[in-house]
C-alpha cells in the first residue's frame, strides 16, 4: 500500500516488469493545464531502454495513452490515467530464476512479505515501473515551467570518476547531448568508456546524480515532517537503487564550523532578500528560500550483473545464479530523467499546497 | 499543514520554542500497550538541554503529563496526548532578533511563508519541537522491543574527527556513558575537547551520526514509494540541521563494481536466510531483509553561533545579528535519541502497515 | 482530488463517460487472495446498462482488463489496475448540451470548479465511473466472504412503492432474480410497471435502496471521525444521485424513547454477547457489535427526462434542454451492485485496519 | 486510528470523558487568521453542560488554554493546540458500571475492540469529546466569516413534535434564544415541556437537526468520493447518537418525478446562475451550486436513562444495569452547536482544498 505520492497532486503508479502494462492515475492535478503529448513522450524518451550500447537493450517504445482527465487539449481536474503497454516481454527469459532469489534484488523481500510474488524480471520491483513516474513528471514540469521553475539534473559522478565542478560551473542545456547524461563533454566521454568497460567485463558500477532547481520561489515545504527537502529526500529514496540523498553542503558541510557554513543575508537591487553563499541548498528549515534548490543522490552498482553468483531458492537450497538477460551496466544515465521527474512531482504538491498557507 | 507523521502510529506534534507547551498526539497506537512513564521519561531525559557544559545551558526539566489514552498503565487504542509545559522561556533573549533573519535559520523562510512568525527562541522551528518525538518514539520503542527490535545511535563524527569503525566493532551499550554519545571512550573524549574548543571560540560544528536497528524482521516496508528507507530518510531528514542520508553503503557504496557490492544468499544453520555481506544496510527494494539496517546522518554545524553576523532584517535593511543568548555548539549529542526515536517511529509504522500484508 | 478511497485498502478511479476508458487502481489489497476474474465480471454485469427495457439502451459489454497486480490467478500485494474501455461512445449524442447546464446535472457546478469540462455524458460526473467500484467492490467481496461475510441490497421503495417488510422477512437471495431487484416477486412486479409506466412518460423516479451485512465481527470501526456508519454514508452517500442515508432505526429511530430504543445486552447459549433488538443497527459507538449491519439509502429521481426544461447555457443566456438521448428511468435496480461494492469497500478497509488494533 | 479529521484543515483530537483533559490539535490553519478566544469560549458555552434543567448537571467551566500556534493575535500556521481540563469528573460516579456494558452505549463494542477500556462515563466515546471539535470549528467558522459564509443549526423535531416549516419561514437568529434552540418560541415551548417530562419520567428522546450554510459560492467539493455532502454526512454521522443523515429534498425526495424535483437554472438579474427551486440543497455531483445548503441529521434517543435495564458484564453474567448518574434526557439541544461546528470543519476544508482547483 506505498504506491500512491503526494498530498494534492497526488500519484498512484501500478504495473509490472513483464506484466501487462505499467501506468499512472494522476488524482489531483488542476484543471486548464496544456496536456502536451509530445513533451510527455520526449520525457519517456530519455528514460527508455536501448538508447544506446551501455544501456539494456531491451525493446520497449514507451509509448503512452491517455485514458481520461484530458479534454480538448488540457486537464480538466479529474484524474488522469496514462498506461504504457509493455511489448518485449520475454518472460521465457526469467524461467531460470523463478525460484532463486537474485543477489541484491529483491526477490527475498517480495517473497517474504508477500509469499505470492511475479518474479518475471523483478516485477514489481523492477525500474520499469519510473517510466510511469516521469509521464506524470512531465505533466508536473509544465505547471511548474509555467511558473518559471526549471528542474536540470545530470550525472556528476559514474565509479571513481568524478566530477570536480560545481553545478554553476557547467552548461546543463548540455546534458542530454551525450549517452551518460554529463553536461561535461570530456567527463562523458571518459565516463562513457568507463560504462562500456564495466559492461564487456559483465560487471555494473554505481555513481551520482546531481540535481538542481532554479526559481522556486520562497515558501515552500511544510515543517515539522513535510520539509522541503525530507519530501526531496523521501523521493529520491524511492527510486530504484539509490542508497543517499544530501542537499546543499550535504555531508561534505558536517566538516565545517558555523561561521564558514552560515550564508550571510543581504538584499539585492530589485530588493529582493538573497545570500552570499548557498550552503544551504535552497532550503532553510524545510521551507524554500528562493535560492537555488540542489542535492545529490547516490545510486548503488547495477544488481544484475552478468557473472555467476551464489545464492539461494525459495526452498532455502544453495543455487547459483548464472548471468545471462539484458540489463544497464549503470542505472545512471536513465536515472537523470527520473531523477527530474520526481523532483518536479514533489515540487508541485509544495507548490498546490503552499495555496492553503495564508487567509 | 506537516506537523503529523505515520499512516497507523500517526504522530501530530505542535508547540513553539518559547510557547506555552509543547506536545505531542499520537493517533493509532495499539491498546494493551504497557505505558511505562519512567522509560519516557528517561528517554526525554537524554535529549534535554543542560546536561553538560557542551549543550545549551536553557533549563528545561522536560517533563511530560499524559492528557489521554492511557488507562490502568495501559494504552487504550485511543490518542494519547503528552505534553510538556515549558518552563525557562525568557522570551526578552529575543526581543534583539524579532525582526532580524539569522543567517541559516528559519526566520526568513517562515516569514515568507507565513507572513505572521512567532520570532522567540526560532518558534516552531526551534528543535524544541524534537522533544515530542522522543516521548512518542519511546512509545514506539516499548513495542518494538516488545518484538525483539532494538535500535542504537550513536556519534560517528563530530567535525573532522571520524570514528574509523564500522558498528560491528563497537560495543554501543557505551553510546550514552559520555556526554557525546560515541560508543569508543577514546573517540568521545577527543569529540568532547573538540566542541568544547569550538564552544569556547564563540563557534559551532557538525558531524554524522549513525544508527544500527537490529532484529527487524523481513518483509517490513511499503514499496514504491514508501519503501522503507525512503521514509526513515525523510524521518531523519525532518529533523532540525539534518542535511543527508545514506544506507547501508551509500554513498561509499557508489565507487564499487557490482560483483563487489552484491551481498550473496546463504541459508543459515537455523534454515533462515541471511546474506554473506551486508551492503544492502538490510533493505532490499524498500523491504526490511532481516539483516541489520544501519544509517548515517549528516549534522550541518548549529547556525546559532556566538560571533556577529551580516543579515537583513524583515524590511530589507542591512543590520548586525549579534551572536548572544544560549545555543549547542554542537547539535550531535543532543540528536542521537531523536535519531532513534524518529527511527523508532519509522518502523512501528511499518510493523503496524504489514499487518496487513497478506490475507 | 477526490477520487481516492480507503487507508489501507485505497482504491483510485479514473475515466469519464465517453473518453476513452474508465478504471481502478488498487493499493493496498493483500496478496494471496484469489482472483476470479469470472465473479468481478458477474458483479460487472449485474451494473451494466441495456439490462432490461427499464434501464438505459446505452450498450455497454463492461469487459475488463487486469492490467497489473495478480499472477498465476493470485493478488501479489502490488497495485491492481483494471480498466474498462468504453465502446458506445456515441459523443454526437451530446453536442447540443455541449454548451447548455442540464437541470439537476452537475454541468454547471463543474464549470464553476474546473472551467475546463468534459461535457459528454455528464464526463467525470456520470454515474458510468461506478463501473470502476463495482469491479474493485468484487475483489473486496471475495476478502469479506473468506471471513466469513456476506452483504445483500436491495431496493426497497420506488417512488410512493415501499417494501413494508423488514429484511429478515424476506429472501435476499431472490434479488437478482427480476430487473428491479427486490426480492419480494408481488412487489418487483408492481415496481417494474411503475418504473416503465414511468419511463413511456418521459419521466423518472426516485426510491430507496436497503442493504445488510450479516458476518462482521464485533471491533471494526475507528472512533471518533471513522466510524463505521460514518465511512458508510459517506461511501453511500458517494454513489451517484444519492441523498440520504441512516441506519438501523435511522430516521424513524427519532420518536422513540430510550427506554424503547435501548437494545438490552444478553450472552447466548454459546457464550457470544448478542443484543434482543438491534435498533443500533449493528453498530455501537461507530464499532460493528456484531449484530446485522443494515442501513438504507436514498436516490433521487434521475436528472435526465425526456422532457423539455428550461435553462441557461455557459453565456447565461436561457435555453432550452430537450429530452433527447438514452437514460435510466430509475437509477435504482442498476444502484443495488454499487451498493453493495461501496459496502464491501467500507467493511474491506476496516477489516485492514483492524489488524493493528492490539499489539 | 480515526481520531483525525480534514485533508489541509485537519484536527486532531483527544480526551477522554473522565481523564485529565479534552483537546485538538489543528495541523494546517492558514497563518493570519485573526485568533478570537472571546468567540471560541461562546461557542465552548452553547455546548457545555449544566445549561438549564433538560440538560446534564455536570459541571463544566469548558475553559480552554491555547498551547501552541497563536502569536500576538494571529494564528501562525503551524500547529494549533488547544485544551480543557476536565474539572467534575466524579469517577466514583462509574464504579457501578466498571465491568457492565451499559445497553446501546459503547462499552461492549469498545472492549471488543480495544480490551482495555475506560470506562468513566464512556471514555473516549462520551460526547464530551465534541467540545474539543466545537473549539476548532469556531476557528474554522472564523475563517468562513471572512468569506461570508454563515452556518445555522436548529433543533427541527424532537420525538413526535416536527416543526412544519422550511428553514426559510423561519428567523434563525432566535435558535440559541432558548434551552432547546427551536427558532419558533412556540415549539420551543412545547419541546421543552415535552423534554422535561421525558427527563421527569427517567427517560430519554431522540430528534432531528437541521443546518444551512448560507454562501458557499459555487465549487466547493471534490467528487467522486469526497463529495461535499458526502463528507456532511460523514461529518454529521461521526457526531455521538446521531444515526441519519440527508440533505436538499433527502429521503422525501424519493417519492417524486424528476420532472417535478428537477432545479430549473436561470440567470438572476446579477448575472448569476441560479435555480428556481433548491431540491438539491445546494449540491450537485458533490460540489457546491451557490444555492444555500441545507441538510437534516437524525439523533437517537439518549442511551443513558435513568431506569434499570438487563444487560451482562465483560464475564458475560446477566446482570441489571441500574439507571442513576447524570444524564440529558435529550441531546438535542446541546448537539446544536456541535452540528454547526462539523459543518464549518467541513466547509473550511473544502475551501482551502479549492484553492488547487485550476492553475
Amino acid at each position: 500500500m506505498g504506491s500512491t505520492y503526494g498530498k494534492i497532486f497526488n500519484i498512484s503508479t501500478f504495473g509490472e516488469s513483464h506484466g501487462k502494462a505499467i501506468g499512472v492515475v494522476i488524482d489531483g492535478c488542476p484543471a486548464g493545464v496544456k496536456f502536451n503529448e509530445e513533451f510527455i513522450q520526449n520525457e519517456l524518451d530519455k528514460r527508455k531502454p536501448g538508447q544506446s550500447r551501455i544501456t539494456t537493450q531491451r525493446k520497449e517504445a514507451d509509448s503512452f495513452q491517455v485514458l481520461s482527465g484530458v479534454f480538448e487539449g488540457h486537464t480538466t481536474g479529474t484524474p488522469i490515467a496514462l498506461v504504457i503497454f509493455n511489448e518485449d516481454q520475454r518472460s521465457k527469459d526469467y524461467g531460470h530464476i523463478a525460484d532463486k532469489f537474485r543477489p541484491s534484488h529483491a526477490d527475498y523481500t517480495y517473497s517474504a512479505k508477500y509469499g505470492n510474488r511475479d518474479y518475471r524480471g523483478g516485477g514489481r520491483s523492477s525500474a520499469r515501473e519510473t517510466a510511469a513516474r516521469v509521464a506524470a513528471g512531465a505533466i508536473a514540469k509544465e505547471i511548474l515551467a509555467s511558473v518559471g521553475i526549471e528542474i536540470s539534473a545530470y550525472v556528476n559522478q559514474v565509479g571513481k570518476l568524478k566530477l570536480d565542478k560545481s553545478y554553476q560551473e557547467l552548461d546543463l542545456s548540455q546534458t542530454y547531448s551525450n549517452a551518460v547524461r554529463c553536461p561535461d563533454a570530456t567527463m562523458a566521454e571518459e565516463m562513457f568508456n568507463y560504462i562500456d568497460e564495466t559492461r564487456k567485463k559483465g560487471d555494473s558500477i554505481g555513481g551520482v546524480i546531481t540535481c538542481v532547481a532554479k526559481g522556486v520561489p520562497a515558501g515552500w515545504g511544510e515543517p515539522v515532517f513535510d520539509k522541503l527537502h525530507a519530501e526531496l529526500g523521501k523521493a529520491m529514496l524511492s527510486i530504484n537503487a539509490v542508497k543517499g540523498f544530501d542537499y546543499g553542503s550535504g555531508f561534505d558541510g558536517t566538516e565545517l564550523y558555523g561561521s564558514e557554513h552560515n550564508d550571510a543575508f543581504y538584499t539585492d537591487q530589485d530588493g529582493k532578500v538573497k545570500t552570499k553563499t548557498n550552503h544551504a541548498g535552497g532550503i532553510l528549515g524545510g521551507i524554500s528560500s528562493g535560492e537555488d534548490i540542489y542535492f545529490r543522490v547516490a545510486f548503488k552498482p547495477t544488481a544484475t550483473i552478468m557473472k555467476d553468483q551464489d545464492s539461494v531458492n525459495e526452498a532455502g537450497d544453495a543455487v547459483t545464479v548464472s548471468g545471462k538477460g539484458r540489463h544497464d551496466p549503470c542505472v545512471l544515465p536513465r536515472a537523470v530523467p527520473i531523477v527530474e521527474a520526481m523532483t518536479a512531482l514533489v515540487l508541485v504538491d509544495f507548490f498546490l499546497r503552499s495555496k492553503a498557507d495564508k487567509v
